[in-house]
């Protein structure tokens, strides 16, 4: 075993984000670095350098970092910041312009700037990358990168944290793909899915192999359908132009959505190493079935919401947002029947279901357990609700089961209740949030919570059957008012099968 | 299907307490009727008799009962006693001499009493017993009960509510029912166990068959092994005469304690009628490995308490508590391994332990299941806590399941969590009380919540193989100190086993 300090030297680098006067950087990146200094978990030979393609002093951008950082306090209640640990931060922060298309001119520039920071930081020619950027510049930055030998560096490690989306669909990713590992080896590639740094999604392992409990009940033997939902009450904002591109299926449904049943459905690894869990969390998705136009038209509803209502304030529908179009016909929502075919989870349905501008922001993995067979006799006992594990992601974290007891009391009569766990310790803000955990690992060079390419081509092949079918119907938009549960149709879907979204 | 008032009709009867001026009847029998009034689950057109030795006039008893049922609230935090409601109760309250081995003459005029009350009340014949007296006056009082006619009435309904305890072996058990059922059928005899009268003893039926989640890990596949706990502050108090003849054996062990393994151990009834029920608890005792010799010399710690203290006070051991013997060999205090011998459960211990004088008050069932198996590769998850489901009994009452989950922040470290059900409508206060209970089940005819004979037949014979072997070896008494855990062998007999019982 490495003793910390040989780890710690390991770690020594300078972070570099592209991207770094964008939204993500201000709101994630810089708070999660702050969060990392704070927790000693940055090695101490370390720098980082943001790189924009707008003009700024390094004076300028550090300015602008101090005030997103303190900035991103949750609320009141959380931990003012620590100016002296923000201090450490920020004189080791600086900023670099680079038109990300570049010519080769200003990325030899950054080279230079990296060499010198390498001498000053000892950082020994080890850098991670971060692509916080639009999509189409993943390959120009990667390509650029290799052209001026940073990406193949003698000294030190390098590799390369990539945003989502990877692709529009797996032709693209297919392209995409190759461009990066053309330029650096899968091992160097960390792309990132962060609801995979999430607390309770990083538990899911945890509690199904880490008790003797769940696994005798875990398949299609004891559970009856599985309900993955994500919904939140935010519309498009800003990110109109990105979101008509990408709508609800390559937004969430080829990357969290699918990752989470993965996590749920998975066969126990051979080992809790990275590359065993993303075998099994491919073999789920190779056995996802694909979707054809007939049982798309059955088992998938469509959305985009209209104007509403949020909080009591009138919100605008989607073709009203920024930079979207009149008579778009981008899903802000959707709700499917998926089915794992494999021996574990045959028959079982998987219900998954996101949606923007929804009556309420929850992300949580229902499991509902088969119902009590319906025994005559067992009066008192039939009827009743079934048992169900509920895993909440956010906004809440927790977990708890639904269970029937009796009623205290004389009479012999039942009621639901829930037992769950709810110790102080599993306050939010003691979670790390996602980015903390996704750099943290990513200097660890941990890749369990980054999907490996075989995932996402599986994933792009299941997605791209439902888009596919998608362009051989016109759904009726907009189908939902913001601020609602969605289209009555999602509900439909559940109550012809005899059951229901569970709202927790 | 009868009407409620029909229901009410069928219920209306004078209850008859034999021990009126006894303890149980004051600090139990007489609170629960109180609540039973207020609840307005006491049929209309009813009355109670109170009969003791002792000569008393209606008024001087009722007063009495004022003093006994405003001195049980458990405390200030327990709604007061409602006099109105309280004076509705009292004026149906009268009282009677009668010596319990008397002639016929006491007992004509308590018939006559009875009857003239049968008019006034219009309770129509209908009679509930409930005999609160020492065990050695149950026969003698049911056979001139039958020889006066008082339980075979042409009108109305007869029943006998018996208390604990029923025998002090097998024959002697059989010899009183013998004399018991030659007086009335086995269908008119209440054999209390107040256990079964407890909330959470009640629920754990509904929890076993009120859920899909429970059954299927219900057997010797899933569960590792069964602890069932009722340890006692107190010492034997003023009962040093009942509990020189009863010791722990007697007095926990052939009733509660086995009803409790009972429940947790039977098969699924056919039904919930109570004499479905009650078969399947006569299969789990009938199952029960009895103990030879050699296995009770290795399987039994016995004990009993020495001084010490409670609370900081000193408190005297055994030996020298009131109408004890000096030189008693009485068992304070049993733990043992047992084992039920069919296919669900071949191979699990049923460790069981009741001791007075311990360090805590508890009753409690923990189910351990099995440890993960022990895979060299799923580092972080070895050697984690087994996952328990831990129902508690008294003095709180409650359902839990220990587990283990992820602790928050950035490493993969397990930690033990509780799913518990802590809903303010399960706080004690809102549980009926086991008498209360158990009067309204026997108005209502109603026998799920007492013991049939041959339930208790099997319970002596397995006591009965533990009493026999004792005979064969002399344990050094006293050998645990009052306010201990009791003896230290106790904990020698899951340690050995590579257990431990669980403290929860």
């Amino acid at each position: 075993m490495p003793d910390e300090q040989q780890i710690s030297m390991n770690q020594s680098c300078i972070f570099i984000i592209f991207g770094g006067t964008g939204d993500l950087t201000h709101r994630k990146l810089l708070p999660a670095l702050y969060k990392l200094q704070k927790h000693e978990l940055l090695p101490d030979n370390f720098a980082v350098v943001s790189v924009g393609r707008r003009d700024k002093t390094d004076e300028g951008y550090r300015e602008e970092a101090v005030a997103s950082i303190q900035g991103s306090r949750k609320d009141a209640s959380e931990e003012a910041v620590d100016p002296d640990i923000l201090n450490r931060l920020i004189q080791r922060i600086y900023y670099r312009r680079v038109n990300f298309d570049d010519d080769h001119t200003a990325y030899r520039a950054l080279q230079t700037c990296l060499e010198q920071l390498d001498r000053q930081y000892k950082t020994n020619g080890s850098r991670l990358f971060f692509l916080a950027v639009a999509p189409e510049y993943f390959g120009v930055i990667v390509t650029r990168l290799k052209e001026r030998g940073m990406l193949n560096n003698r000294h030190g490690w390098q590799r390369v944290m990539i945003e989502k989306p990877f692709g529009s669909n797996l032709k693209t990713a297919r392209e995409l793909n190759r461009t990066i590992t053309d330029a650096l080896p899968e091992s160097h590639i960390f792309r990132i899915d962060h609801y995979l740094g999430k607390e309770m999604i990083q538990n899911i392992m945890a509690l199904r192999f880490g008790n003797s409990l769940f696994e005798p009940l875990w398949n299609h033997h004891y559970i009856d359908n599985i309900q993955i939902t994500s919904n939140e009450m935010l519309g498009v904002e800003s990110r109109g132009g990105y979101y008509e591109k990408a709508g609800i299926c390559r937004d969430m449904l080829q990357n969290h959505l699918l990752q989470m049943l993965a996590l749920v459905a998975m066969e126990p690894p051979v080992n809790l190493e990275p590359e065993s869990i993303r075998d099994e969390k491919v073999k789920v998705l190779r056995a996802l079935r694909p979707f054809n136009v007939d049982s798309a038209k059955q088992d998938i509803i469509r959305g985009q919401y209209g104007p509403g209502l949020r909080a009591g304030q009138p919100v605008p529908g989607y073709r009203d947002e920024e930079r979207v179009d009149q008579n778009s016909m981008t899903d802000t929502f959707i709700a499917l029947k998926a089915h794992v075919d494999n021996f574990r989870w045959a028959g079982v349905p998987f219900y998954i279901r996101a949606g923007k501008r929804m009556n309420r922001r929850v992300t949580q993995i229902v499991i509902e357990f088969k119902k009590l067979p319906g025994i005559e006799f067992f009066d008192n006992f039939k009827n009743q609700n079934p048992n169900l594990l509920v895993v909440e992601i956010q906004p809440n974290e927790g977990l708890f089961f639904q269970i029937n007891a009796k009623k205290p009391g004389n009479e012999l009569i039942m009621e639901r209740i829930d037992l769950n766990y709810t110790q102080s310790s599993w306050v939010q803000t003691n979670s790390p949030e996602a980015y903390e955990r996704l750099i943290l690992e990513a200097l660890r060079d941990n890749k369990s919570l980054f999907t490996r390419w075989d995932e996402l081509e599986h994933s792009w092949q299941f997605v791209d059957s439902i888009e596919n079918s998608f362009k051989h119907f016109t759904p009726d938009f907009p189908n939902y008012t913001a601020g609602s549960q969605g289209p009555m149709a999602a509900l439909d879907l559940l109550r012809r099968d005899g059951r229901r979204w569970w709202e927790i």
